[in-house]
């Protein structure tokens, strides 16, 4: 948990009173929110020599939605699939992230990621916390066309900083050009077009040493 | 300028061939587009003592258009809202980010965020680079109520870090609570009730000596 001890943000220097405590409650989860940009991800920047955040990530993922939506096999309503990916690793805040090839990790985080839930939407207005809940419900479970390419998104992100990087996370011990396949291969959930460009990459990665055979 | 002679991210790596040439441009884009996590803003973080970053900002925003839409003059269409707050500071990545109070660097800054357009949303296919250019173009003339409610975002996400770090930006030499007011206005133009908000938070700061009178 990263910070799971500590109380709320807000608390530190809180809202003056005379505030409408609907949106009070509004502010408070948007100043708590401040957190995602401190949860940091394996990932390397192609643009600077430190890793990303969670932050930084989910902005990325929703540009990428806007300009990659035509690849989609299926129609989606690109507004719709940028709020999941807006919201994808809110649980992060509180649950961590979870690095992709840590499978012990992967045991418990949903546990961690349900508390973490519970939690966080709890500070907002009940209407709003099943608002937010549901999107990352819908995300979690793929079970839309929205769903999976939001999945496709957040898969296909850190590939792309993983080629500039030159295998970045692909060099982690114990980790093989397969096993990377393997996590990607929900992109092809979404797109075939973007799967077979993310293959392309794997296996240009593979081929160069950057990922193990 | 912040990169402005360097050439495109993906230079230092480049793509390997057999990509569909479209793909490719997008791709390119969405490598040189990591540099927003780069462009520093005057904004201290809420959960963190360093400096805000655009795409951190970005995202937050946003988060904040799905969440304080009910609180709209007019009714908004989130799911647009939200693209034009995804791309409204993208421009900075070639331009930099001009800090609100400096009225200096306020006169060449739409020379210099014209040409950074034009060079940045150029990597793209010439429609994309449509696309994202006219969300750019509605969020800067504030002629939807969707652009006005992004600017009225983009003007009170740094109000609640500044609220948090008692003062923040407020304290720059010259600058006065009157100051901060006409600067944060705008968000009266998109929803009467998050300024009477804002204006109450500038007051209170004010009042506690965060804000020179
Ligand atoms: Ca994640």
């Amino acid at each position: 948990m990263t910070t799971s001890d500590a109380g709320l943000l807000a608390d530190l220097n809180p809202l003056p009173s005379g505030l409408d405590s609907r949106l009070r409650d509004h502010l408070t989860f948007l100043i708590e929110v401040d957190r995602l940009k401190t949860v940091l991800r394996q990932s390397p920047l192609a643009a600077a020599d430190r890793r990303e955040n969670d932050a930084e990530h989910s902005w990325h993922l929703a540009l990428m939605v806007m300009l990659l939506a035509e690849y989609a096999d299926e129609p989606i309503d690109t507004g719709h699939t940028i709020k999941l990916v807006v919201v994808h690793d809110l649980v992060e805040i509180y649950a961590g992230d979870t690095p992709i090839y840590d499978t012990e990790a992967g045991v418990s985080q949903q546990e961690r990621e349900e508390a973490a839930a519970e939690r966080l939407f709890g500070i907002l207005p009940e209407d709003s916390g099943r608002q937010l809940r549901a999107l990352w419900d819908e995300f979690e479970a793929r079970s839309t066309p929205e769903a999976r390419f939001a999945k496709a998104m957040d898969r296909l992100q850190p590939l792309l900083l993983n080629w500039m990087a030159k295998g970045g996370t692909w060099r982690t011990p114990g980790v093989t050009a397969d096993a990377v396949r393997g996590r990607k291969a929900v992109i092809g959930e979404a797109s075939t077009t973007l799967w077979e460009a993310a293959k392309h990459l794997i296996d240009e990665g593979e081929r160069r040493g950057w990922a193990r055979t």
